[in-house]
């Protein structure tokens, strides 16, 4: 099994070359610079490579287990836990003023890529604290901010999220736990199910933020509050009191990160779980989306990561394992040069890079949007937005089908547990789920971030690609004009889907729906074009400038050109199939299926 | 967790009104006819069902076991087994005279279908057995067929392919597997690996079809020879004699089929094992390939039957689960009524038919090849050659994506194993690689398929589609003007991708080569599109007539309107990485992936 190889250069491509991390620094003040990240980022990827991936496979085999109601995490969990605490890792994007280490978004993005890609079961541990964590900083009260903060931040305390119910997925407006006031406080009782890392003892308290309805609450969102309800509660002194009545009733048994505990967890078998507001009743749903949106960057990111572990899988056995001829060869040699093997493992790299930049991207949005001019902020949150269901529902949709690739380089060798493959394909599947499945992504796409403001933010990107398109076009090298091309044709086709959508509603507000996780792998396929073709003409411009590295431009060169063939096409067919197939698929009655 | 319904109705119209079941029987003589096909097909119907399916997730769950170098198959593996033995089911498509039915493939491949569509690791048992059998009535000698066919045909004694070595996987050529010639049988030793069903106890003796090399064997495949080597050998009087020097060490531990025991079997550990050359030395591959091909044709439709059962569990689950109001509707309801999973379900279903009518025409040209006159059997072997790796290598890689869309219709519970959709996912990720790689047969595909008759099948092939689409495109009826404007679109693609790939070898042999999977790919969805417009040309026939099966009729049109938006679009992207991709491909030093 291929080790992990944290892929810094490509990731410090992205950073300093198409999503402008030297503005955010400065912006941030004079104690940080690309200097600084750097550093920080070789030091994450020391920690990836060398203490979280090896745990990986051996995760994967013993699994997380209950045990008369206490979740086990596998061997080397807590080791690792405790080497992100000590490191402040979790903290990292939030405020120094909270403990935190105050850096981008778009710098935590590519070290959340890092953990992901060395271990997503265990790096869900991370993601989960840091939204929590997110929602507490923009929407706790100072009191809460002081009890729960210090160490959430920090990772010493976890944190979850728990919305799910058995009749609550994508609906939650179905859901019926229920809070009631006490005093201060509230009583929260009810049953919630898929909750991650819903119980362990890796961390000494998780606190766990709680979707719950109000007794004389509107029924739908409306009625839905969001709550703080700790494993322990907290005294005044900030030591830890009483254990809270939740607890976790048994884990599911998945298909894949077997590590990761999914708990259904109990509120109020006794007395009642004591839980506290976060803001005002019937603020929940809003609340909730702020963990959300976090969450999805996160699980595009895990796209992207479990892709590139795949990839680094794939390619070491394609270079290693020898077998046949190939074509043009004298004489057997490793499988990288069957053309169909270069050929699987070009699309992946080239999807790949695509998927990367496309997440950074958002991330750097959402540090304009914290940290810019108050116009830069308005723009940088409304990129970040429409960016944020492409960036989950594309990346993570894509990373299937890479980590599927993965598997075929394998050949029959993928199919077996032992190589490492397997586990990949397995473990991404639950990316295009979790935190709302790609139908969901695509909803929001259409509803809240094209319907809304009628196309506008869409435009504003798609004329960008545009403008990148006729520069590429307009080149006078041969492969910079072929990617121009393409991507030209590709936004053609985008902006006709994105017309088609915004019109077919008025027809039938089912048409829009029917064609809408289309469209978004559609706008995925051109965005991740776009920047593969900035980064093709940086690439150029770098080797024609003899600036060194001459390796890895000349590769990005290449890759983009590939992506421009092999993957840029699919806009084709789905451009297709949002404007003319949409009418079909509510053709049928479901009782003929 | 659904169970299975044998999809009789849709098989019955394949057979009759696409792959011309009634001529094929009319050869057969006066006991066959459509009505005892329909008896036959509804038994096995209610075998797949009610013995086969309900071990299907126990199966996987118990998996096989080796306990002190004994396989364990899973509890029930027996019973059902000895149900298809008492059936003669195994018979079914073997001639009368060696103890089969005599039935057509056309109805075998139906009945396959319905196995692996119940249960894949169970089937394979029946598959592998079926490959060893036909081989021996192929290439055996008489003797060789007075001793093993009586029990093999009626499965009695069971049946492997034993062809893969650790370092001789894709390339037999490097098979290192000895035989030394003793007397009048050969002495075997070497080890071979992904035997499936190398050992078990469920028949008293297996028959292992065994390539090895001869001493003074020219290198490569042409000193590659095929052996009968028995588990236990046979008395001249039939009875079983003392056990064969061959044994089962190990099973591997795999992502799916985990009931199907895929065995490291090692050959000659002591004495030798005992095996008796087929045919003459030298000739293993050519009759390897018999066995190959008709086991290619099982695993299209693996493809098939999977996502078959896929479909089946996503649509229960969509008409039971109640979550959110669907557009359009004023209450909460089923989730079918979602326009994404609508559009998921209606896509799955659309290229299941597609899928199913293309692998029912091979098994329909291989009938032909078999029992028509000269030139049916001419033009028969010639198409079912042709369309032998398309139906291996799209079905199968098709069947992945169905019952990939069959775990996103369950949102979070298509992840957790109890509910079964993850089992086929996992479980259909083989398809695409044993019994040849998708690349193994993209490579047959345009080295010995197109190449070696510059393409003249695929252009007679090609031809009958173009009729179809200009024929359907004059109608006056809307939807089927729709499909065959859409097919004329896709076939035209799939022309110049062939035009181009015997073009390009000129150029360079690697370039047909590095296109060679999207071609397959191609071909198998304009093929496929070619079977749904003529499905769709009878079904608006039938319609018009009022001549009954209103349901049916009306769903297969709707279905193939949908099919001919949702899936041939695919052809644009696949053709356009064909013929402009395929350049990239190589373009990058390996050592810069």
């Amino acid at each position: 099994m291929a080790g992990f190889a944290a892929p810094l250069r490509d990731m410090e491509f992205v950073f300093n070359e198409l999503a402008g991390l030297g503005p955010i620094l400065s912006r941030l003040g004079d104690d940080y610079s690309p200097e600084l990240v750097s550093t920080v980022l070789a030091e994450a990827g020391k920690i990836a490579e060398d203490v979280i991936a090896p745990l990986n496979h051996s995760g994967d085999k013993q699994g997380a287990k209950i045990e008369n109601g206490t979740v086990r995490v596998a061997d080397g969990w807590q080791g690792a836990y405790d080497t992100l605490v000590e490191g402040n890792w979790m903290g990292l994007p939030f405020p120094i003023e909270h403990g935190g280490m105050g850096l981008p978004w778009l710098v935590n993005s590519a070290i959340s890529e890092l953990w992901a890609g060395a271990n997503t079961a265990f790096a869900l541990s991370t993601i989960l604290t840091q939204g929590a964590t997110h929602a507490i900083i923009s929407c706790g009260s100072d009191a809460q901010k002081a009890t729960y903060l210090p160490k959430m931040v920090s990772g010493e305390w976890a944190g979850t999220m728990v919305l799910t119910e058995a009749g609550a997925g994508s609906d939650l407006a179905a859901i019926r736990t229920k809070a009631v006031k006490t005093g201060d406080h509230y009583l929260i009782s009810g049953q919630k199910i898929f909750i991650t890392y819903g119980d362990h003892e890796m961390t000494p308290n998780i606190i766990h933020m709680v979707l719950a309805r109000t007794p004389d609450a509107p029924p739908g969102v409306k009625g839905i509050s969001l709550f703080i309800v700790p494993k322990f509660l907290v005294n005044e002194d900030g030591s830890l009191g009483r254990r809270n009545d939740l607890r976790a009733v048994s884990l599911e048994h998945k298909l894949g990160i077997h590590a990761s505990p999914t708990a259904v967890m109990s509120f109020g078998d006794n007395e009642g779980a004591i839980g506290y507001l976060v803001g005002e009743e019937g603020r929940g749903l809003e609340f909730m989306f702020i963990m959300m949106n976090n969450a999805r960057l996160n699980v595009g990111l895990q796209g992207v990561a479990l892709a590139e572990r795949a990839y680094q899988q794939a390619r070491g056995y394609a270079r290693d394992r020898v077998q046949g001829k190939a074509l043009g060869k004298a004489e057997r040699g490793p499988i990288i040069d069957h053309p169909d093997v270069r050929r699987l493992l070009f699309t992946m790299k080239a999807r790949i890079e695509a998927m990367r930049a496309l997440a950074y991207i958002e991330a750097a949005a959402l540090d304009h949007a914290e940290h810019g001019t108050d116009e830069q902020k308005r723009q940088g949150q409304l990129i970040a937005d429409f960016l944020n269901p492409i960036v989950k529902g594309w990346c993570t949709e894509s990373g299937i089908e890479v980590a599927s690739a993965g598997v075929q380089v394998h050949g029959g060798m993928g199919f077996i547990e032992e190589t490492g493959a397997a586990q990949h394909y397995r473990d991404v599947r639950i990316t295009a789920i979790y935190e709302g499945t790609t139908a969901i992504q695509a909803n929001d796409l259409i509803n809240r971030k094209l319907g809304r403001d009628k196309g506008a933010v869409a435009r504003t990107v798609l004329d960008e690609v545009k403008a990148q398109a006729t520069k590429l076009k307009g080149s006078s090298q041969p492969e910079l004009a072929l990617i121009g091309r393409a991507l030209e044709e590709a936004h053609m086709k985008a902006v006709e889907a994105v017309d088609w959508t915004l019109a077919a509603g008025t027809e039938d507000s089912r048409l829009p729906a029917a064609g809408s996780v289309p469209l978004l792998m559609l706008l995925g396929t051109v965005l991740g074009g776009h920047q593969m073709g900035r980064a093709a003409e940086i690439a150029a411009a770098k080797l024609k400038e003899g600036a060194g590295d001459k390796d890895f431009y000349t590769a990005k060169l290449a890759t983009a050109q590939h992506y421009a063939l092999h993957v840029l096409p699919e806009a084709l067919s789905y451009a297709r199939t949002v404007t003319e197939g949409s009418k079909t698929v509510m053709s049928l009655d479901p009782a003929l299926f």
